[in-house]
């Protein structure tokens, strides 16, 4: 795409309210734009990153057996009333149509997958069942004041099992569990991001979170560097005397780091099921409680992750996956030979696949490399009289600080 | 896909206050589920209909220079107190949180485009702007009732275009009247479907629809068949002794049909942009108002407006371009080495490319047939061990009579 055609420019003053690094960054360089407190637009650099991090996600959910749906965000009050949460449910957005008519905006979707799945699912035969959706939700957050960390309008996937015993729910839970992993893996995220024991409520001893290490994350985790997992500082608090060890092996070596939520997995169990009255014939014609599970990744909240860990002091450095474009080609000066030579190129790697965000502003070299840095392109190419009297381009990658003269026919090479 | 995995089922018995062709169809086939009157989920097959419908139109919008963003459900109540919106929009649905905070429920966005557009394009140099997103928008309906066609939820492509001048803005109206053809044409709508005059509000003399004719349609439509262009019945009688004549030849010899409103496009010209202040500065460095046009297409009302086109009695005929599957394998009876061959075909035509619906459930040919025609997919195969015998399949077009029995060999040519 060429940047004199992009709507959006980068920005110098960002609302004085803004204090988080992701909210801050991802503004000024023109990937969202805010409508009010947690409620944002995501802007044509900012929906190419979002979609990079749906796609991750389907794949990995499509892998494990998920099969997509879309619900919808008005969900009918008296689902809630079923399940006890139109009254319990913290931060519920209520809405009023009519007289009689009272729904809730969706900030999950048990109320709504819940009966769906019974009224397709009612034997052993039909079983398991797993759905997802990647779609938009609703929270009133009383101060969202963490950008994309915690909005009062997301986007999650959030997915949902359905099972004839525990043994099989277990089961599933590990692919889950394998699949999450891939996908923080493909983020770069791995090797910051923890399984973390969290409460389980009521129905099973723990569920877990998925807590990438950064030092604007919300939570406080303590983490067993020999079993690669951690345990979320509230349930150390609420745990009566267990005190500060890990679940799996005992240490209590544990080191706290404050960490970002980045998906939660939950053993439901019945209750859900067990308030829709959802049961299941086995082989006997014997009807048996179905058990359930739920999986939960925000897809905007990643993107936000992903800005706070990846970025230095001149903006954001984005991972290959999940960048809005692979390469970044900056045409300095206005020698008519070097335009030239500048279109070709960007044409080539066009033709060739690659996904390039061409800078034909009519800026100056300052300006160009400025908000290069902020966007945070992996790959920056750099064409002017200089490189191309040597028939070259400059070649830096966005987390490097060495730059590199390259043929212009070898540079295909280097950034496929 | 394999059939036996699908999670969701055909339907016999549907909600009787389900009138409408296509939610009855489509309810059967298990391409949505109804969760309350006018708000649906998508399931499997059905949110893979909506994807391909939305990939058609996103698209012909790129093509036209369209810059995909994603703006929030959640709009503050000033916007709409600013167009003089907030009491005076029908059907708009408000939410309250906290004691001080009111908000709309998107119906459209007007008032969240204008002033995003107003931030980064305040020069000539920065316009023309061409926005768009395809998202899920909320409208009271008092007593939805069509289906897809009428939602309190529903899934729009919404296109706003900003502009220098009213001449610029003819021009891109231009523009967009040929993918608004295009697209249709790519849904097989293309030969039913009219430019229809409408009423053009304050601002305008005209507005246009897009209208597909249909006799469940809720509008009426008077066509011209020598400019194929058509007036909506209401222009007619709101416009004074103008009577029913085209306004393009004047001809007065017009055909009425019932006909489902299937997009929209409307010259807003300063409508909006007054409201926000908007305003541009010319070569001169003169302030000038933005002109701006918006261009809609409700994504879900197509896939309604597509089955109460293209069925029988029997079910949904799905355009090529928007099945869900192209291909619809069945097979017949229980036989191993008919088993063992549609595996193989299975497998090639997957690998070919070819999205497949594999019914490999043990159910009953007559089963097995209705699902087929109810599902609407566009090629069948059945393969049983009377066509096994011959080394052929059976091929049946959904939209045909004729089967005829095909070498395996020879399958991949004829569908593909």
């Amino acid at each position: 795409m060429r940047q004199s055609q992009l709507f959006t420019k980068t920005i110098k003053n960002i609302p004085a309210e803004e204090k988080s690094v992701n909210a801050q960054f991802l503004i000024k360089g023109g990937f969202i734009d805010k409508v009010m407190s947690g409620v944002y637009t995501f802007l044509p650099l900012g929906w190419r990153v979002i979609n990079k991090i749906e796609n991750i996600v389907r794949e990995e959910i499509n892998f494990i057996g998920g099969q997509e749906v879309s619900m919808p965000a008005l969900q009918p009050k008296e689902n809630w009333e079923l399940t006890n949460r139109w009254d319990n449910f913290d931060a519920l957005i209520k809405v009023e149509i009519g007289e009689d008519s009272k729904f809730s905006l969706g900030p999950t979707h048990e109320e709504i997958v819940t009966p769906l799945v019974k009224k397709f699912a009612s034997s052993y035969k039909d079983l398991p069942v797993y759905v997802y959706q990647i779609q938009t939700k609703f929270r009133n957050e009383a101060r969202p004041k963490s950008g994309l960390l915690r909005g009062r309008e997301f986007i999650m996937k959030d997915l949902y099992s359905f099972h004839t015993s525990e043994e099989d729910l277990d089961k599933y839970y590990t692919r889950a569990e394998a699949a999450y992993e891939k996908i923080y893996k493909r983020l770069n995220l791995g090797g910051i991001t923890y399984k973390t024991f969290a409460s389980g409520g009521a129905f099973s001893k723990y569920s877990h979170e998925y807590q990438t290490v950064s030092p604007n994350g919300e939570d406080t985790i303590y983490i067993c560097d020999k079993c690669r997992i951690a345990v979320n500082k509230e349930l150390i608090e609420s745990e009566e005397g267990g005190g500060s060890k890990c679940p799996e092996c005992g240490n209590k070596d544990l080191k706290e780091e404050k960490a970002i939520e980045v998906g939660n997995i939950f053993k439901l169990k019945t209750k859900f099921t067990e308030c829709f009255n959802y049961k299941y014939a086995d082989e006997d014609g014997k009807l048996k409680p179905v058990i359930m599970g739920c999986y939960g990744i925000g897809i905007s909240r990643l993107m936000g992750a992903l800005v706070e860990v990846f970025h230095d002091d001149k903006g954001i450095i984005w991972p290959e996956a999940v960048a809005p474009f692979r390469a970044h080609l900056l045409i300095l000066g206005d020698d008519k030979a070097v335009a030239k030579k500048a279109e070709v190129l960007y044409n080539k790697l066009l033709d060739n696949g690659i996904e390039v965000l061409f800078d034909d502003r009519e800026e100056s070299a300052g300006v160009k490399f400025a908000d290069a840095d902020l966007i945070g392109i992996p790959y920056r190419l750099v064409i002017s009289p200089k490189t191309l009297d040597k028939g070259s381009v400059e070649l830096k990658k966005r987390d490097q600080e060495r730059m590199e003269l390259v043929k212009i026919s070898e540079i295909l090479k280097l950034i496929k």
